[in-house]
């Protein structure tokens, strides 16, 4: 073994970070479960014509493919990539819960609510705060066609952000029409939407201006440019009544949408932008985004994609998704120093001439009474391991055979 | 997407499936958390290097390897294989472990017990109850070369299995020097012991003659097979009495650990059986494996692995693990048909003309009450629309605008 690091990108996690993550993953699960999502599991590996062949955006160039195995494996000089491969790992949950539903939908309720928690696997660039393999958290709901679908998703998203204490987020939500109509209006053809909405969403990390740069350079009419820019002010001054001249179903989904999800606020907001444009392409409508803390950072994301499922069953079914970013939050619980474990841990210590048999079967009655007991032989140094004891989490101890007492650590 | 399914051997899960899978790595993980263990977490992704070079055995043969990507994937008419690959999945959770403790041990108390439950990859060819993706859930105690690591592994394991509902399980233990011993008292030369333990291995399927059988065909000499035999009859006949004379050090092993292990006996019976052998290799001296059911499944397994940390350190670490085999257990409480949730769920119905701000505050406070609550447009064929939901696993349900009353399916 050259190298006992994971590979780049990759992590393995300490008691304390996975003791963490665990808790994040109960917590997020329960509120899910209550709003009655139930939980599925879908495959970490995918046939590899089902990855690159959807609607995954720039996600599919960042497959990690799997080598062919035996005698499929046949190598030339001019072999390509997906010659000498045949399966990939998952890159997002979304693509994978499809195919799930298209497989097993005589098995499903007509209205299907589904939870997936699971790892997803990126060939990125390797840099602080973005990972190779990270966990994702989404709720769906499949087959409403009306707007409780996002209302329910996003009060359970909210529910959840807050039960892990997560204050003063912001769910900024628009809708791909409107966003469709800001650039026709302007005077952009059709058939440029998708590339327009590249640039677009990419006004948080570049700004108006930087937008603009960028259309220009795009060979985009600066006429269009102009007027486009013109809009963007209007909607940032008026909000979403500004909408209802120029996209009245985008106006009527989120108004009502909105004014729902509005009476919930406590702890957080909820607000229309214009600016947020969701990178992934197969969004149909309603999308949404969670802001968390000074500096914005996005802990949630989703939107209705009711064409998707479509395009593989053949007949389309609705759907809306909402992710949340499991590993940001993880990050912000542990830079917060949040403590976590409220378990008792009591050491149960004994000497060489104890009778084993009868210094477990204490341990097996304390574990009745105490959350966690650990059986530990008694050192020498009594004192320096008793230290390491309380360093290590316990908050108590006893000695078998003196009067099975159990002394708790100072505070 | 061509196919709707996971690929050939991969699996997906169905909420029913999923529910109970949860519940097993719940119970699981509570029961290890309370003997102390504390999990960790490791990369899904190991570099290849580390995964060829150890001493995986015949799984090495088996795992997914993955492309290289961009600049560094060179395909020539000669590549081989690993020319095209410098990642793999694991295949098991033990060698992550010992890299992640050689990784991590500065920061990870003298005697460590470790928890790992999370996914392994084997390209094996696929057939009914073999998974080339599967769960494991492993206990590991580091640190510690007294028995007292194996006392607690054991009994932990048998607290988590009846905690399970699995009764009348047989705890099987031998010790590699015993059966080492047992090799070099028939006359066979040290360095054949590895293939003839492999050999041995098969017992339970090919019975003592085809042990025999295969013996000979690999040349050994009549002799000393037919004194195997013998020595083998004998442990038979006489138990662990009978080790004494040959190998001491084992005998004191596991009198010392079975004399414990038996005060516990309550629904599980644990006994010497010297005709287990465990596959992997890097085992040095304790041995054991879990049968269950009139068939004898294997339901976990495990032993001490003394030498394997030193391979990568430098210095030896004592260590003991053990692992359920989680999808058998699954499908032993699956095929029994295990009923699981618990949860009352309610569903709460409204009408297009409702205020769905009311309908949704409404819930919320339900959803303090009963763990779940679920909301849903009523339908017109409303009778229909309640069958549906009590075949979902709703236990009742309610009307807004009505008395708000709850109602409750008939049982």
């Amino acid at each position: 073994m050259k190298s006992t690091l994971p590979p780049s990108g990759m992590r393995d996690f300490l008691p304390s970070e996975k003791a963490m993550r665990e808790y994040v993953m109960s917590e997020i699960r329960s509120v899910y479960r209550g709003s009655g999502f139930r939980e599925v599991e879908t495959s970490f590996i995918e046939n590899l014509e089902n990855l690159t062949g959807g609607d995954g955006g720039e996600n599919t160039k960042l497959i990690f493919k799997i080598l062919k195995r035996g005698e499929k494996l046949k190598v030339h000089a001019d072999s390509r990539e997906d010659d000498l491969s045949d399966l990939g790992l998952r890159f997002d949950l979304t693509l994978p819960l499809v195919r799930f539903y298209a497989n097993n939908k005589n098995n499903l309720p007509s209205i299907f609510k589904a939870i997936q928690m699971g790892p997803v696997f990126r060939a990125e660039r390797p840099q602080k705060g973005r990972y190779r393999c990270f966990m994702q958290c989404d709720i769906d709901v499949i087959g409403d066609e009306s707007n409780l679908a996002e209302i329910e998703i996003i009060l359970t998203i909210a529910k959840a952000l807050k039960k892990l204490g997560l204050k003063q987020f912001n769910i900024k939500m628009n809708d791909r029409r409107i966003l469709k109509a800001m650039v026709l209006s302007a005077g952009f053809a059709e058939a440029d939407f998708g590339d327009i909405a590249i640039i677009l969403d990419k006004q948080d990390k570049i700004g108006d201006e930087g937008v603009q740069k960028e259309l220009l350079e795009k060979q985009f009419a600066p006429d269009a440019v102009g007027r486009l820019q013109d809009i963007s002010s209007q909607l940032s001054l008026q909000g979403l009544e500004a909408v209802k001249a120029f996209c009245p179903d985008g106006y009527d989904n989120l108004r009502d949408i909105i004014s729902v999800v509005k009476g919930f606020e406590e702890d957080f907001t909820v607000s229309f932008d214009h600016t947020l444009v969701r990178g992934m392409g197969y969004y149909t409508s309603t999308i949404f985004e969670v802001a968390y803390g000074n500096l914005g950072y996005s802990v949630a994301g989703g939107g209705r994609y009711d064409k998707m499922i479509g395009s593989i069953l053949g007949t389309d079914v609705p759907a809306v998704g909402f992710s949340i970013g499991f590993e940001r939050i993880v990050d912000i619980l542990m830079e917060e120093n949040r403590s976590l474990e409220n378990d008792v841990k009591i050491a149960l210590l004994f000497n060489e001439a104890d009778d084993l048999l009868k210094v477990m079967t204490l341990a097996a009655e304390m574990r009745g009474i105490y959350n966690v007991v650990s059986v530990y032989k008694s050192k020498k140094k009594l004192g320096k391991q008793l230290e390491q004891l309380s360093k290590n989490g316990y908050n108590g101890f006893t000695i078998y055979g003196d009067t099975c007492e159990v002394k708790l650590f100072d505070a």
